[in-house]
């Protein structure tokens, strides 16, 4: 295979990612051609929103893109490479968690950009400032992928699969799980008519203080300081939420147990 | 008891809290007669930043003070309380989680102000963006620390006890168990070679997001898709990291039954 130029960009989706990665590459200067996804209203959403075409229907999958990327849910990718063809594209997928080998039996040249971020449709990012982490069949491909993707990211790492997989968990703690905790702030918040305003500071400043001191340094709180009384009052006060007190004793431990490491 | 004026103050701590307390209390123009600390390398840290004195010997706190504000752990306010006396004085305590009444043998009137923050010694914080919470023993006590906690917070809230005791498991939710789940993300980076720069970008947008989203809508992964293939991906990648793999299940689970509920 010669020198691939991209120019022309088919994406496959149009769900959080897709909605956010398009508009970065069309400002990047490139020529998005197509939108794909599986129900039309999506489709059409994000192919008016780039000022492109769009479908619902595989068949009617454009075929003169160089790049087909592919921004579907995990399940929804495995579901639609399974008999489809782009031999002599190059194929990427998104995806913190997918074998890069499983784009094999689309095209002889594939790869992965994983861009490290949590995305919505209702919330416009920033992707020059997002990290974007490439894998490719082979080194040519790495290339054009790294020269792609720097137009819109300016944070590129070459990865390995295993790192790749575990940067993603290490993801799923920091962002999904996180995110979380803070569901869960806000309804004990709630069930004592108070407002989440009154932790927004709070969590603020425990996000921005990892910017100059290491996690484990920036800790506070009765599991830190092992204050047995605070636990059980808490403890206590939990249980009428049975789940969230389970939350509250294995993460106690856990702090309990790192801060008798370090010592 | 007549209206009482705060202009002296006695800070009874010099650890995290009391390290950004106490400058903003200067700052906002009273007079910190003297810092207390159970160790004289501590006390006199704080005294000779804020240029007052300072003791580690309990006999030896200043006996003309208006107000005694105790920023010590739980654990050794307890301790400290026993048998001391500062009757005639505001004494307050700045605990989520203990008891208003506790402070009852000390003086006639007390209170609680309870900033909904983390602090550490290493990190400067804006206290007038911090939500300071008061309780009192009646209500001119309550009036008193209004006026003196409204010079150096712009956000003042008057809760109950059981409002603070939820207030601060939220707390600890939003923020002590996030960051804890920093300090996992950052262990499992490290274990693939990776810098924690990688995920710092997901950090900050997971925090900022939802103050444009609420948290279960702002939620995205692996588990809120109840993707099974990836989360067992995940499990079996965390069999080196036990404990890990355990906050992981629980935390994916609740995130998963979450989701049911809400559809």
């Amino acid at each position: 295979m010669g020198k691939v130029k991209i120019s022309k960009v088919v994406m496959i989706g149009a769900g959080n990612l897709a909605s956010q990665l398009a508009p970065a590459i069309k400002k990047a200067g490139f020529n998005i051609v197509q939108i794909y996804s599986r129900t039309e209203v999506s489709a059409g959403r994000l192919g008016k929103l780039i000022g492109c075409g769009f479908t619902s229907i595989k068949s009617e999958i454009c075929k003169d893109g160089d790049i087909y990327i592919f921004a579907l849910a995990d399940d929804a990718l495995r579901e639609f490479i399974d008999g489809f063809c782009l031999s002599g594209k190059i194929v990427v997928h998104t995806s913190g968690s997918l074998d890069l080998a499983l784009l094999a039996s689309l095209s002889e040249t594939y790869g992965i950009l994983y861009p490290v971020q949590t995305f919505s449709k209702e919330r416009k990012v920033n992707f020059m400032q997002i990290p974007v982490c490439i894998e490719a069949s082979d080194d040519i491909t790495k290339q054009i992928l790294f020269d792609f993707a720097e137009t819109f990211s300016s944070e590129i790492y070459f990865l390995n699969s295993e790192q790749r997989g575990k940067l993603h968990i290490a993801a799923v703690f920091a962002c999904n799980f996180v995110n979380h905790l803070y569901t869960v702030s806000s309804e004990i918040l709630s069930s004592a008519d108070l407002p989440f305003d009154l932790i927004r500071p709070l969590i603020r400043e425990t996000a921005n203080k990892i910017n100059d001191l290491p996690p484990d340094v920036a800790q506070t709180g009765p599991a830190v300081r092992n204050d047995q009384l605070v636990i059980k009052r808490h403890l206590d006060l939990l249980s009428f939420l049975p789940q969230y007190k389970k939350i509250y004793e294995l993460i106690t431990e856990d702090i309990i147990s790192s801060g008798e490491k370090s010592r």
